[in-house]
């Protein structure tokens, strides 16, 4: 894995560090996944984002099922090497499997409400079928 | 704590969940911290954003020893309800320990390098004093 991985403080939380994806033109925040060293790895290696999926238990490439690939255009750590900030270009219309361009569509108001503030920019069933157990994947 | 935290999926990660500070004005991201139901009431209730602090195991309002808070524009929640993305003003020139106006002031390249690529913004000893046992807090 070489020198880059071991110096991220994953052991703080059972080998994962979060990574918040931010677009690099405009700079919205579009997600926010969990990384170990071998995603890490595999997405300094490719340029397009890979994560570790802590449901499924395993290496994540973002878009492997719909498409919607992320390109690394620059990815920085922070002061506590505990969290990453990878900037990208996000291929496709949006990241969120709900069909939003971002995964944070909603507020959180005062009186703990969930307001959805974003549109729509496509059809989840269509990109990524039909919800298994009653559950969409992120892929 | 009401309904409001009980909607957040906090159980995925022994109680906490990540939240990305991102700057009102401009859109820069700022921090990662964590926050669980309590540090999250908190921040409703004053405005101001608190987080839990893993290292001090305890409730922490950023800004308590630097006078840099950071006041609330907005809060949103991911598709998941496991991650928050924090707009805010941030007060004073910069949320990091060490000097900077951002925690991610280093870009990580290729060959595993880490590349300070900001410039600091204020003398962190004069803010935060010196290091007690060679580690600086973040407040």
């Amino acid at each position: 894995m070489g020198g880059t991985s071991e110096k991220l403080a994953c052991e703080k939380m059972g080998g994962l560090i979060p990574a918040v994806i931010q677009d690099h033109n405009g700079g919205d925040v579009l997600m926010v996944g969990f990384v170990n060293p071998e995603s890490l790895a595999a997405t300094q290696k490719t340029g397009e984002v890979h994560f570790f999926s802590r449901s499924r238990n395993k290496l994540w490439k973002k878009g492997e099922t719909s498409g919607h690939v992320l390109r690394v255009r620059e990815i920085r750590v922070d002061c506590d090497a505990d969290a990453l900030l990878i900037r990208v270009d996000a291929l496709g219309p949006g990241v969120c499997h709900e069909g939003y361009r971002s995964c944070f569509f909603r507020t959180l108001d005062g009186q703990g409400q969930l307001n959805v503030v974003d549109e729509k920019v496509f059809e989840s069933e269509s990109v990524y079928g039909k919800p298994v157990n009653g559950k969409k994947t992120q892929s």
